[in-house]
């Protein structure tokens, strides 16, 4: 193995002291003295490797390992430091220390690409703080929008005023801003997040794209009545039609054995919500995910009908807002090549899956070809302290990693 | 007619100042000054018939009309004046004040009869003050339970300490309990709560019996996840299992075209309720009746059986605890019968339906025999500002009491 997985394991395991909750949590708010902490831990690191440091306007840490090209358009690499209020990890932080890895070998090898790479740990990717994340991966490409600063955090606090105390100049966004075309390509390596690898026994994933969400909120309306006393066949009972199209969705999303296609209804709310007055008003979230738009939206529709003809069944009237509608974001196809020559090398049967969370990656998506390496972890849990990655599983991603950045140099 | 329309209308019209919010609603909570108000003035109406009248133990109003036999079991009617929080004019309200006009046409006519008769209205029926409803029917019966006193009100006032404010001695409910086989019936008027006379048009029913319910709490538990990455077959989606049971539980129940049997989840609650976190437990709430016991017996099996089965097909455990179980409470046939006849007697059609919804008869039920008149109300809305009666209907119904007052002092 060309990379150096003891210094990487000891990396997560300084990482792990920053913001540590409990015994394996970790909590660093995005634009906080933690996430501060960690960004000057990063950065020594990225120094070991021969790079250069600064904390943009948008609150990025930007490492650059200058090229000997310079007016060739970077390779980037990135993920993100801030974690979930009680949250893992390795959410994010793996695809930045194991990006760091990766360039300290190109260093340690005496490579000098002639084309500059970066390693960004983006600002608030998690976006609890202020209900909205991907904040640094979207500024960085003149992606924000209106009213952005105004937000608040949970303690009145806003964007902007958190971007100033965490030492940014909000003024000058504008400087911190990639120029279309500067970008040549984004490496993502992250976490799954999910039970497919760890299910599969399979330590590596090929991402083949982030399937953005479609999230509807639906309202059904209808009587109320005393459960005792009104007959089932008079009955208005909102939360019967809700049930129906919870299961109906099931259904829609199942209909291809193996599709990557999920479907989930996963709040509701009833009122007047008392155990003895039939369910007057319901209101149901729902998340559709497809790599396959064309899918997704066949099944949007048939989703839509279930809940017209379910609310028909029982004499409900009903509502239905979009409340995000984001399409698949597919990854190269030649860095998913590369991807997979790096773990057919090592003698890895790595399966290709499609990412349901987002990532840095989706926004740069927008600017350059990317490609995302995935970890197993293990049942699939994240965004909790029980979040697990194996240090060789890291160790596995960050060499593919290495190969692969050396082939895309060649690009 | 021979009971007085204007009068009874005049009654209801004056009793709903007492309390009233809106422009048609009630607010009498159990116990209240807002209850002794209505109490005095029901009292000056029952002095009107003849009846004295006092205020016993449990905070019940009894009003008597001496019969010239008193060592006979009286006739028992009434119901109550308390109301729900945000409720109407006629629930409860139509058993005492129905029952005080039949006995002043009774006294009007001249007829003293051979058995006492005695109007009460019962204390908190409604049971949303301290949680538990029949108080003062209970009372009379010695059914109170252990720790009843100390239940607390949402302000933390015990029931027992109300009870000493509204004047009640404490010590004393021996002297206000009715030895057994000292009722001869209970007659209760109520307003049906339910649609199904509005529907049929018919302002009058002859109550079966009262359905007990069954409730159950149901939990189910399975594993969260993020809704984008863990794909379907492997979910272990807690809500997706509640759903097929709430669409199950219609099925169950509406398998005998026809039948009575409502079964009814009305409440519902999801942890962790993010709309992108699988649900990993939900806590449902599930109501069966029926007047038929051993029907409600083999679908409550059945309902059993489907939680396992819906649990076993999504991978989740789950906890049934029950909550309730009455069982159904017949009317006597004989009382049936006289009202039948007196309906048949003014030319009326008068469907037989059960009781949905749990009365002061209930309580009575395990005493003596009884019967109840059931009155339309429109769109079956009850314990709403809502909540209407006509004055005709009404006083159709009171004359039918009358009508059954009379033959049942005949037996």
């Amino acid at each position: 193995m060309k990379i150096n997985a003891k210094r990487l394991a000891h990396h997560f395991e300084q990482m792990s002291l920053i913001g540590k909750i409990g015994e394996t949590g970790t909590s660093r708010p995005a634009h906080s003295p933690e996430e501060k902490e960690a960004f000057q831990l990063a950065a020594s690191w990225m120094h070991d490797a021969g790079m250069q440091t600064r904390i943009d306007n948008f609150g990025n840490l930007v490492g650059t390992l200058k090229g000997s090209k310079p007016e060739l358009p970077v390779l980037m690499m990135g993920s993100h430091l801030d974690s979930q209020p009680y949250g893992g990890r390795f959410d994010g932080v793996a695809g930045v220390l194991c990006a760091i890895e990766a360039v300290t070998t190109l260093t340690e090898n005496g490579i000098k690409p002639e084309r500059t790479i970066e390693i960004i740990s983006f600002a608030d990717e998690e976006g609890w703080r202020f209900k909205k994340g991907l904040f640094g991966s979207r500024g960085i490409l003149g992606k924000l929008e209106e009213g952005e600063l105004q937000r608040t955090d949970a303690n009145g606090v806003t964007r902007e005023k958190a971007l100033i105390d965490f030492g940014c100049d909000i003024s000058k966004f504008k400087e911190s801003e990639y120029k279309a075309g500067s970008i040549f390509a984004f490496l993502e390596l992250h976490i799954e997040q999910g039970p497919i690898l760890d299910r599969a026994h399979k330590p590596i994933g090929i991402v083949s794209g982030i399937s953005g969400p479609l999230w509807l909120t639906v309202k059904l309306k209808g009587m109320a009545g005393h459960t005792g006393s009104v007959p089932m066949h008079m009955r208005q009972d909102a939360l019967l039609g809700a049930a129906e199209v919870i299961v109906g969705l099931n259904k829609i999303v199942t209909q291809i054995p193996g599709a990557p296609t999920v479907g989930t209804v996963a709040t509701i709310d009833v009122f007047p919500a008392s155990r003895n007055i039939i369910a007057e008003e319901v209101v149901f979230t729902l998340d559709l995910r497809d790599i396959d738009l064309d899918r997704r939206n066949r099944y949007e529709q048939q989703v839509r009908d279930l809940i017209a003809s379910s609310a028909k069944a029982h004499q409900l009237t009903y509502e239905i807002s979009e409340d995000t509608n984001s399409e698949p974001r597919y990854c190269a196809g030649w860095i998913k090549a590369i991807i997979g020559e790096e773990c057919k090398a090592l003698g890895l049967d790595a399966p290709e899956l499609m990412s349901g969370p987002f990532h840095d990656a989706l926004a740069l998506s927008y600017a350059c070809d990317y490609g995302m390496i995935f970890i197993r972890c293990k049942d699939g849990i994240s965004h909790n302290p029980l979040e697990y990655s194996s240090d060789e599983d890291l160790a596995l991603g960050t060499e593919i990693l290495y190969g692969t950045i050396l082939k895309v140099l060649e690009k």
